[in-house]
């Protein structure tokens, strides 16, 4: 490689495009879904596909894909590729990139939470950076005590609860031994992962405080992209590929956590 | 881990399973496709449904699967893989397990190739062993040349033309470093790819002769389950998932040879 074209290809921005899941069985049913592994609702499937003719129509063009371990985000990542044509990129699987955990919450919905904790937890629980729900119990029904897709994973670093900060206590070492890897090499990089865990991102990429990150709503099957300088720092404000859809998505998400 | 365990899983046999993409969208036109990306029609994704089905109610757990870089092997994995909630595990996708190139022939359908080469040529091009059709030119609307999805690989190794035994020289490499390797591990190994690079896997896998391998016609959408052992060996003949479905695919295969 020339001198002068390694020089061009590090100035130019490196390019990271997150999408958020698009609507879940368990959505649309109001239930706190968290670790358990939920597939796409037809409305989820088209807010994939969207997703996927959005990507085709800015010219972007994924190199690698991320996605958690949870099918709702493969399934989003499986279509938009498709729509996309890029299909065939390399794929890697995290549980690093899962949902934020949600504890003795998993599974159930907003009013039986309710009650069991009363208001005044269930927003803590909801809403806080930093204190997770009560755990969840080893033989919950919706526990993933001995899950066979994280049979690889040393349980003892497998969370039973989570608030945002584990989340990103826990995404933060992915993102630097593979992800930032794969942007320093100048791929462009596609992750396809969940409201919390994209947050957690987000709140790394930018450096905004965790008062700041709460009020951060990011939109199902809209690709916000991250152009980021040779030290991985943003060069400019991340931006959505569809910024009216995003920000009438993004009101929608907020509106619903002020009714619950 | 203890002698005894260690002993155990060396015992149990190895499990590869390999599953042919269903009907493209070139299958339905009778165009001759090799690396030509096109898509699985309504029919094939109905194919790769039934692979999934067969997949679960086997009770076969794949732990990690291979693709080619082509969409319509890739659809199939998806679709099988969702349809058998397996949709979390690793994914390697490679060139060389693409279907076999078939050169000038690419985009042609089955008559206009028969005029070009006259009926002698044209039937050593589709069955022959060893003589691949002629190459293809860089400037053919049907040529790879410059496809930005094998980018990363050296040029001089992607073929223009290619025989099954080509096939099978450009496939072993990647069987011994990657897919032997998995297997070695104890990993149950899922293989979704194409006629020709699945033929030339059954080859080496069961030793038969290049006239034998004539005669084998894997069909679409129905697992073939090999049980090896420590070396890799079959321990008894591969089996399809639904041997009465797979032996009317490989007659309707077999007789759609005979037509052409």
């Amino acid at each position: 490689m020339s001198n002068s074209f390694s020089k061009t290809l590090a100035s130019q921005p490196k390019k990271l495009i997150l999408v958020r899941h698009g609507q879940s069985e368990w959505n649309e049913k109001n239930l706190f879904t968290g670790w358990v592994d939920v597939k796409l609702t037809e409305k989820g499937r088209s807010e994939a596909q969207r997703a996927g003719v959005l990507l085709k129509e800015s010219g972007l063009k994924p190199d690698i894909l991320y996605t958690s371990k949870l099918s709702r985000a493969i399934q989003t990542a499986n279509i938009a590729l498709e729509t996309a044509d890029r299909l065939f990129i390399d794929v890697k699987r995290t549980w690093r990139l899962n949902e934020r955990h949600y504890g003795d919450l998993q599974g159930k919905d907003k009013s039986e939470a309710l009650n069991q904790f009363g208001p005044e937890l269930f927003k803590t629980y909801r809403r806080s950076y930093d204190t997770p729900p009560p755990p969840i119990a080893d033989d919950n029904k919706f526990s993933q005590f001995g899950d066979e897709r994280y049979k690889e994973i040393d349980p003892n670093v497998l969370p039973k609860t989570e608030s945002l900060k584990l989340v990103i206590d826990r995404l933060l070492p992915y993102w630097q031994d593979e992800i930032a890897r794969d942007l320093l090499d100048n791929k462009t990089v596609l992750v396809v992962a969940h409201g919390n865990s994209l947050r957690g991102l987000y709140k790394h990429l930018t450096g905004i405080t965790a008062e700041e990150i709460s009020e951060i709503n990011i939109p199902t099957g809209i690709p916000l992209v991250f152009e980021l300088d040779s030290t991985l720092n943003p060069i400019k404000p991340p931006y959505y590929l569809d910024p009216e859809a995003a920000a009438a998505g993004a009101a929608a998400v907020a509106a619903q956590g002020q009714k619950k």
